[in-house]
Parts: structure tokens; sequence; C-alpha cells
């Protein structure tokens, strides 16, 4: 089977391909151009079939992640929440349960969404080290290599590993001495105790063709994690970080030249006025990789309502380039988020990207803007309400209050701004622009 | 009496600069000088002493508005809201009321919290001339003034005046011939409309001078009021907008050289990547007085999680120079509203206008956020929860939802990235930075 990227690069237009062009209104041939060059990656879930392409030219998309821990180990919650993701517009899932029976939460997890799933490798693989061993120290690369294949077998979509987080990157580390926020990445704290602990390199750097042929098998998107990423504004751009990122975006280069979709991962806690230098720097040394961004969280203090912190940092990050969002929720650094911080973590996600794409997509993101505004000049509810992002809940929040009289609301209600205006400019106004 | 600013000027450091150097952790020479600028104003609330510093080298403030419309006016819900505003952290009010006994209103609501209050008192003056005569075109300039005069007494701490909307500018707008969002201003729809029906300059620009003699008797801040703000985010930048802006940054000098204490508004709706022009031709062109941002909403489709829209707006717009950033609460666009949306909406404008802060103050502003960092590193929860933003409310999530066990929580569980980062960094990294 050749992946999307080798049939790209072949000059194949395949199914997957016109299925993105249509979801995205441009051309087959505008796709497989994005993913022979490896600025477009295509994601594609293969129990429902659907494809979502992540990177330049098309919508910024949104990751909801779920997933159980040793805490809270309900795989009938996680279902749930996963469900409820889908259903307020993710438009893809990560499966990242560190407990319980992790073969089957994640087939069971594939099973009930339509969207395509990934996973962090590197959590199954030092949960049954841990269970197993009691010492992360102890994980087998051969079984590492197994267990990647069974996953990518079972159905996973992409998935985030951590390559980069090799003995230079470590080195980089020790020598920069500090860190404000330590490290925030489960998969890069325990691979680097593993390096650590064994004096020996990453496997999954040390062997990464060998991960490289395993991807390729199954067309599964290779996503470099970040596993040295600033959990603190203050860490932001620091040597540690930027190490692992030059290793992760020569890895892409690597990945994209033997035919396996490759996306480069962004950190995590970076101040406002770094998002760009941050998102800039990840795709100009990948050669334009689809950059995922996590948030970025752009303060550390908003723990309640981490899911607006991440909304600042994600608009702002999408507008620069990222291509795809995860979405924060309010459980960030508290605990596991439930349904209902699932729905506000979408949501603020969503909302992120779509202000992001009225500034990388211009004209090609903002006509329901245009349209909402138009509805909104001529008191058209029904229009108005129509093209919003969240329908549902503004019509809830119109008919549960009674908040619209007549063409008016009660924001204004009598003393209505709009309807003021448009005594006097119904004839000194065009109704359509000229 | 002296007006701050006179005082300033004359070299004087007033009982309020004292105070407002001790709340913000600067000298009080540093305030007497902003002031004596015009780059920072001191909005006193008479009721309580309390003394508000907005403006160049101090943090953003934040604004809520409350007040009742002809739909919904019930005064014991908005003196239920304003108290609810302040003790989230709103550091000013506004009292927006257009239904019901506007004089006693306004009295009840400043008696009623501590927070200087402003208002718009077009609102009034329209309101009230509408229940007269059924037109707000037979507004009577006399009566205007006298109002104006009415709400300073009564404790009015700044007031958003809508001086700019003049002939000129009407003008622009009719050369423009187009506007997708239409006049979003009841202020400004509603003097608008008096100029064309009369034929008339707006009385407000006409008699600036006094105006200001009015306002400096009460040392009454200026606001000077965005009647043509873009409601749209095609609409930003408009010519209209920027005519208005002009005039509005003309008549900051004209106030400052008068000793009237003056902050100019900004718009409105502005799409993410015209913030910064939007925020540095305000300072610019006003000679850097305090700008005063209404978010802003950088889309246009957000109903119903518009407190998000506005963070994103208000982050960047603070990060760029804003010195005070009006809320905007799940309501907007929608209804008046409730309690619930008034926390939402303050709690979204202090964690845009902190994130805000990092970037503008540096140092003064993000020590919480290393502090936060540090703590979360080292596994520390109660130092973690207590340099939160919103400490009762994450103290809360945690107790309730039971998600701390020891030190870890249930987001990873066993599988806790810092505590696995701890075994091997407890003799990598130092504790402090070098």
């Amino acid at each position: 089977m050749m992946t999307e990227l080798e049939a790209a690069q072949a000059g194949k237009i395949t199914k997957a391909m016109l299925q993105a062009a249509e979801a995205e209104g441009v051309s087959p041939e505008f796709i497989r151009e994005g993913v022979s060059r490896g600025t477009l990656v295509l994601i594609k879930a293969r129990q429902s079939g659907r494809v979502v392409a992540v990177g330049e030219g098309v919508r910024t998309k949104v990751n909801a992640s779920i997933g159980t821990s040793s805490h809270l180990c309900d795989l009938e919650l996680e279902k749930r929440k996963a469900r409820l993701a889908e259903a307020h517009g993710a438009d893809t899932l990560m499966e990242l349960s560190a407990a319980g029976d992790l073969d089957r939460i994640r087939r069971e997890v594939i099973e009930s969404v339509g969207l395509p799933v990934g996973n962090v490798p590197l959590y199954q693989a030092f949960c049954e080290t841990l269970r197993e061993y009691g010492d992360p120290a102890r994980l087998d690369p051969e079984y590492l290599f197994e267990l990647i294949e069974r996953q990518c077998a079972d159905g996973i979509a992409f998935m985030a590993i951590h390559c980069g987080i090799n003995l230079f990157t470590l080195e980089r580390l020790r020598a920069q001495g500090y860190r404000y926020g330590g490290l925030v990445s489960k998969g890069g704290a325990l691979m680097a105790q593993w390096m650590v602990k064994n004096g020996r390199e990453n496997p999954l750097y040390e062997q990464f063709d060998r991960l490289l042929e395993i991807l390729k098998r199954y067309d599964t998107v290779l996503s470099l994690g970040n596993g040295m990423r600033a959990g603190a504004i203050h860490d932001s751009l620091d040597r540690a970080q930027v190490a692992e990122l030059l290793i992760n975006c020569e890895l892409a280069e690597r990945a994209r030249e033997a035919g396996c979709q490759v996306m480069v991962e962004g950190p995590g806690h970076v101040p406002l006025d770094e998002i760009e230098t941050s998102v800039r720097l990840a795709k100009k040394m990948s050669g334009g990789a689809p950059h995922y961004m996590l948030g970025p969280l752009p303060c550390d203090v908003g723990a309640s309502q981490d899911h607006i912190t991440a909304a600042v940092g994600a608009a702002l990050s999408a507008a620069y380039g990222a291509d795809l969002i995860c979405y924060v929720t309010p459980a960030e650094h508290l605990g596991l988020p439930n349904e209902e911080d699932v729905v506000a973590g979408v949501r603020a996600a969503r909302l992120a990207a779509h202000i992001g794409d009225t500034v990388k997509l211009r004209g090609r993101a903002d006509g329901r803007d245009r349209a909402v505004s138009k509805a909104r000049r001529d008191l058209n509810w029904s229009e108005h309400l129509r093209h919003l992002l969240f329908p549902e809940e503004a019509r809830r929040f119109v008919e549960e209050r009674k908040s619209v009289r007549g063409k008016r609301c009660s924001m204004c209600g009598d003393l209505c701004a709009l309807d003021q205006a448009q005594v006097v400019f119904r004839d000194f106004l065009s109704e359509e622009k000229r």
C-alpha cells in the first residue's frame, strides 16, 4: 500500500484527496500538491472512512483528548466524552488513556466515534512497564515497537511519538541547568528517565527508520511529540525546547523523504509575544510540516479558566500558521475533564481556530462573519442565529430567557442602536457594498 | 477644586496619586508624571474614596457594565450584578441603564459598590426624550448639559461621551456609503439621527469647552465615546470609524490642555491582525491618552461564547497598549447578561488583561506565573492554588472532584509527568535559576 504522501508524489489523486478537497472547498490538485510537498497531511479514520486534512491552505482543525488515569478510570465515561467531542465539532480525537485495559479501551473508543483517533504510544508502553516491573526504565524497546504496530493495526490514525528527546536534547537541558516548570510531557519525562537510567539513546530516535516502516504500512501520520515543551511561560523557547524542536524538524524531513506523513508538535506555555516566533520557527525548520499546537497557554495562572487562556494562544497560533489545535479544558492543571469540560474545551478551541482562520484564510473563512453582521444590522434574528458558530447554544439563550421581542432584544430594548440607526441610514447607506 | 491633571501639572502629589502609587507598586512621582502628561488618568470613586489608575505603566484594568433595558428592568438584579462584578475583581463599573427611574438607579448603583462608576449620559438623555416626545430628535441640548452636570454631581466618576460623531464624521460615513454591521453604538446611532433630522452639529462637539467645564468641576474623567465603532470585523478601520477616532484624538488633546482628565475609546469588532494598528493609531494620534478598549471581538460568529472571543482580542489589545478593557459576557449579542454571565465576563476579561500585562509590563506582572510554575514543578498544591488568578474556583474544582490524592492529580494519576521528571532531575537541574 502506498501512503498518501507516496501517492501524491507519484502524481496520483486518491479517494482521500478527493474527499479532503470536497470538505475544504479546494481542488483535488491543491490537496495533492500540499500532500506531495508535505505541507498537508491526510489523517484517515479507518473505522469510518473520514478524512481530515491538516496543514497549509485548509481550515485549522481542532483535536480533543480523552483518556483514563489511575485516579479516574471509567471506559464508559471516556466513550461519552469522545462522542461529545465529536458532536460538538472536534476534527480529531486523541485517546490518551493511562490506566485500565489499554488495548480494549483503544479499540472501543475508536469504534465509538467517526473521527480519526490518535494516541501517544509511550503512555501504554510505560504504563504496562510500570505495572509489570515497577520501574519505567525497564521498558523494552522491542516491546515498544511491537506495541506501536499493534496500535496502528487497531486503526490509530496518527501518533504523537517522542523521537526528538534524544541524548543531544538532554545534554542541552543539563547545560541549561534549570527549568521553572520542570518537564510537563508524560512521554518526555518518562523517556528522559529511561535514557538517563539506562545510559542509552532513545530507541525511537535510534531506530527512527524502523518506526517509519511501521507507520507507513498503515499510513499512520507521525506527529513528532514535544517531550521538552515548556510548561511555564518563563521556559518558552528555552534551549532545551528549541534543541528538541530542531531534532524533530530534522526527523520530519527524514520522514517525508521516506514517504511517511508527518506533523511537528509545538508547545505548551508561550507568552503572547513569542507565539509568532514559536510557530514560524517550527514551520521554517521543518520545511513547512503541518504544525500541531498544544494551545499554547500565554499565561500560567488561569487554571479553572484555561480553556480561555488557551483560546487566546490558539487564535494567535492559528493566525500565524498552526494547523491543528489541541483543545484545553477548564480542568487543565487540576484534574481529568468531565463531560461538561470536554464541551467547553471543544467550543473554545473551535472559536479560536475560526478567529485564526479569518486571518490565515481570509475570504475563504470569514463569509459567515459577514453574514452574521448583515443579519444583525438588519435585525434578522433567524439569519443571525443560523450563521453562528454555536447556533443551538445561542438559540437556547434567546428562547430560555425570552430575550427577543419582535426585532429587538433585551440588551437595548427600545433604545436599540441598530433599529435607531436604520431610521436614518435606510436612505443614507446602501444595503450591499458597491 | 483642581483636577488631578491640573494638580500634577502644578507639580503636586495628591492623596489620590499616593493611593494609586501604592496600589500599583510604583512611585508617587511616576503616577504624577503620567497624569501630568495625560498618559494616565485617576478615576475616583467619590462614594468610597477608591482610586483606579488607568494608563501607561500600570496594570490593565477591567470594566464591567450593568444596566436595565425596557425589556428587563429590575434594579435589585442590577445591584446584585454590580456587587458580583466587584467581588470578582472588576476595577470599574459602568451603569448603562436605559429604562426605569434613571436618577434613582444611578444613585442606588453607585451606593451599592466601592468601584468608580461610569456611565453614558446620552442613554438617559435619549431615553427620557423618547419617553416625553416619542422622537430622539427632540433632545434639547440645554437639558443634556444639565443632565450631565446632575450625573457628575451624583458621583459618576467617568463618562463615555460621544463628541467625535460630528458632521465631518457623518459625511465620511455617507461618502463610504456602506457598512456591513451598521451602527452598533446606541449613543452614536441616536446622536447621528439627531444631527441628520435637525440638520445641526452635535452639541457635545459644538460646545465641547462647556462640557469640559462641567466635567472639570467634579474631576469626572472624560472617555471619548466610539459612536462609529465597527460592529463587524469587515467594518474595522473603515473611514467612518477612523474619522471619528481622529476627531476624538483631537478632542483628547483639547481636553488635556484644558486640564480635564481624558481617555479615548476603541472598537468594537477588529480582526486579529488589525488590533495592533487599531491600538497604536489611537495612542499615537491622541498623544498617548489612556485607551479604553471594548474587547475587541476578533470575529462575529461567537455569540454565546463571546466572553472568549473578547478575551482573545482583549489580551492582544492589552499587550499592544490598551489600558482599560470593557468586559464582554456570554450574553453579548443575545440579551442582557444575568448574574452568572457577569461573573463569566469579569473572569475572562481579567484573564485577558493579565495575559496582556505579562507582555506589556513584563517582570512587574508575571511574578505569579513564575510562582505557579515552580509550585507545579514541585507538586506543591497549596502554593499552586494560592497564586492562581481564580484560586476559589480552582480549589472548588479540586475539592468537589477529589482530583488530588497525595501529590498527584487525576489528570495523569500514577503516570504523573512532573513526578516522573523529578526522579531524574532532582540532581540534574537546580531548584533556582543560577
